[in-house]
């Protein structure tokens, strides 16, 4: 086989000293010779093998309290040189260098230790100098060294070196020459964003994500798409319990349901999402009033749609969803014998969501090798910032109500209309590029299913109505409260629209566009 | 002032030598004593300045053609010893090593390299391995040592500098090394994602992302929100050419637009964008029936939307866009005469997309701190692979105005139908959580603009139809010809409405769904 290399000098230097007996006994089996550093050294020592000390492979001893240990000449001249470079070996040569031919290397914990501590110093000393570089040099010259850095890739090291008795291929090389870069990368991106956000640096001039892979999905938005889903933290706190694997739309739906579930009232609420759209939204502490109030807003978009519970589901409401079809349910929690009702269905995935409590304090819209980046519309609404601007005054109902709508037109995609009674979804009008077809859809959909309550409902509008063509609509299907921005030169008329036929008219002054 | 830190011995090391001299007439003000390696050590002999080569500073000759300089324990102590610590002074006194205050490093220009490129073993030496272990070792001990990673921030420095003697403050020190971090960051994500695309490691365990700042925005989506616009890309090729700052949703309706020019005709397609929604699109050679015919899908929606058009601009066109209010107008350059007609209207935004050519090959969805990643909706669309099904077949008219409606049902969020003709949009039925809705959107749309041309147009979904409810509404109101991806378990029933009623069906075979 071509490109085989013979590993005869390994240096490991590892933060995680997890399944270290493992490697340990396939490298000692193929007589390879070990370098290590403190922590590292000791523990190999107490696992019953040899290994040199760095500081007496480089006759120089650890300085700083651990801060310069590998950073040495004859380490790095040992990983970079090029085999088959003539001046790369005689410059080693000269200097009496050796070859070190496999790099195990983990980081000091930095991620863990932001998660765990606020003690800026003790978080910067985390930031791990001498690692990174190890596995950059390694990486790089991957054509004669392998570099591993996560125990994940122990297992197919040693298959791979008993396999070729002490070598490994060019393509095993390869593939951990590019895992170590994506390692690096996140790592520094963790501590790139960690600095921005300690020294309010929030648009720095190169900015970078990162994710750890949750899951490789079966396909992306369409067949043809290759799909898989990233998490930015270290725990994805969803748990599917039941049912076929997610698809892409279903977390992409999923998300969405999660984000309105969590501005509801606590244990109160019930949310379903179809095509990235809330199709209904209700809050009561009655689970089956919550749950039928949400699917009345529209039955017929409901079908096959995601149903996000912020509450623990019970036996009586398990009952009522398996009488409809839905591909998701997600919930805090599931009562033994709902689950038990529930798993009947081979097709439902259930989603236990207890423990999520993901929080973005930004959001991204990639398009065309562009990001837009923004800070998360997460304002906080209080009663006080708004302005009644009509002759009619809100009763205490009328004012929840408002704020319930205008809340859930902060997740409808603009332009967006949504009309609601009793903190109950009646009408929800998306995505239109003119904001009168949202208010039509809305009413459309108020009047085929709820048209017994739609009087006296409430209505809110994302951003400001252009014209007051709009709230007429509104008013003439039975909207008798209506919230929104304010910011057109034709607010008056509205104003005066509103005055005329008694109308409630509340201004948010904040607007709540989504694309 | 506290935390002010004198600089006494400097390091530089960079491959983008610009304004060096600026940076060493004032290092030489202050007396500060410079180490640097070889390219940067000519270039400051060369400028009249005195500088020790690393090599002379630590006793050890630079090893294989590079690879091997600043790897070495008195560079990285003399960075990374913190002087109030009284071990780490002892360490450094021990080993007569000195400190290094200052550290001015940019890398080797791997981003450059893969642009210009493809001889992978060039690119592979342009991994800076010693440039980023310094810049990452005086980030990390940025209470001590200041790092300058761009010429950028050469000016904020001299400043610096100057007030304050030769000492720099703890806030700029903080500063610099955040930039540091987002540098290095940013660095090794393009080479971890380099390696991804040549080892076909498309979905790694980690994931990083980076851009570069365009512009900070005024703000978000919304005003209470904060926001940038960043460029994966090292040239951003998108030029403004008149009117006041580009807006968050501008840009994202700008990026809306490019997508769908680029896949029309060349020279000859109009698209009207509104809420990340098209509003309408026309293919045609003739400018003005081109934009005509986009307008026309919806002339109430176009109002204040971009218009991006893949020709350029003339006088006639220009003449007619200044009779209705756009926001933005993107073209393929403009003529001249047409670039002053347009540049009349002071609020109207200009861009010339000439050199435009971004494509990325995967797009993201972000939420809840999960991203979705996935490869583009990016197929080619061959008419070979639909499936004619129905009795009557398309003439070859008909057969172009499936494709082209098809191919738009790309852009329009899902549930989307897109009604055509001539390759002109007649209506489009957008963002439903049921596709009978989106069915009625979009025949609405075409009974109130279109109501002469409805007849015998064509209609295409971007999923199947669970129903034949939709496809009955569509031939209903005069569709003569559909396209859809086939899938329901009612497909034959379909079929066998197209038969009755002598309409053309064809199966795509393809989804394009877009959330």
């Amino acid at each position: 086989m071509k490109n085989l290399v013979k590993i005869k000098r390994a240096l490991i230097s590892v933060s995680d000293k997890s399944s270290l007996n493992k490697i340990l006994s396939t490298l000692s089996k193929y007589k390879i010779e070990i370098i290590s550093s403190g922590g590292t050294f000791k523990k190999i020592e107490r696992l019953g093998y040899k290994s040199t000390e760095i500081s007496k492979f480089t006759n120089c001893t650890e300085m700083l309290n651990g801060r310069v240990k590998t950073l040495h000449p004859k380490i790095h001249a040992g990983i970079l040189n090029i085999r088959k470079n003539k001046k790369h070996q005689s410059d080693l040569k000269k200097n009496n260098y050796k070859n070190i031919d496999l790099v195990i290397v983990n980081f000091y914990p930095f991620e863990n230790t932001i998660q765990k501590t606020k003690n800026f110093n003790k978080i910067i000393e985390n930031i791990d100098i001498g690692g990174p570089t190890l596995v950059r040099a390694a990486a790089k010259n991957f054509k004669d060294v392998a570099i591993i850095t996560s125990p994940n890739n122990y297992e197919t090291f040693i298959h791979q070196m008993n396999i070729l008795k002490g070598s490994t291929t060019l393509q095993f090389r390869e593939q951990m020459a590019s895992y170590a870069f994506n390692e690096i990368a996140n790592y520094d991106s963790i501590i790139a964003n960690c600095l921005n956000n300690k020294f309010k640096n929030f648009f720095p001039h190169k900015k970078t994500f990162s994710g750890k892979l949750i899951e490789k999905l079966r396909y992306g938005e369409n067949p043809h798409q290759n799909a898989a889903l990233y998490s930015e933290l270290d725990n994805f706190s969803l748990k599917k319990i039941h049912g076929k694997p997610l698809s892409f739309n279903n977390y992409n739906d999923i998300f969405y349901g999660l984000s309105i579930s969590k501005l509801l009232k606590k244990n109160a609420g019930t949310v379903i999402i179809k095509h990235a759209n809330p199709s209904g939204v209700s809050e009561s502490k009655d689970q089956i009033k919550s749950f039928n109030s949400a699917f009345n807003c529209d039955p017929i978009s409901a079908f096959g749609g995601v149903i996000s519970c912020n509450y623990e589901i019970d036996k009586k409401l398990a009952n009522k969803i398996n009488d409809f079809f839905f591909e998701v349910v997600i919930a805090k929690g599931f009562k033994k014998d709902a689950l038990k009702i529930l798993k009947k269905k081979k097709n439902l995935r259930l989603i236990d969501a207890k423990n999520f409590n993901n929080k973005s304090n930004f959001s991204l819209l990639f398009n065309n090798n562009t990001f837009l980046y923004q800070s998360s519309d997460s304002l906080d609404f209080n009663k006080k910032n708004f302005e009644i601007v009509s002759k009619t005054k809100p009763s205490k109902n009328q004012m929840d109500d408002l704020i319930f709508a205008f809340n859930i037109c902060k997740f409808v995609r603009s332009n967006a209309i949504v009309i609601c009674k009793n903190k109950s979804t009646l009408g929800i009008g998306a995505g239109q590029p003119s904001r009168l077809d949202s208010c039509k859809i809305a009413i459309e959909k108020a009047n085929t299913f709820r048209p017994l309550i739609i009087e006296n409902s409430v209505a809110a509008s994302d951003a400001f109505f252009p014209f007051p063509d709009g709230p007429e609509k509104l008013i003439q299907a039975g909207v008798s409260s209506i919230i929104q921005p304010r910011g057109s030169i034709r607010d008056k008329e509205i104003i005066k629209l509103a005055n005329k036929t008694k109308t409630v008219l509340v201004f948010s002054k904040t607007r709540h566009f989504k694309h």
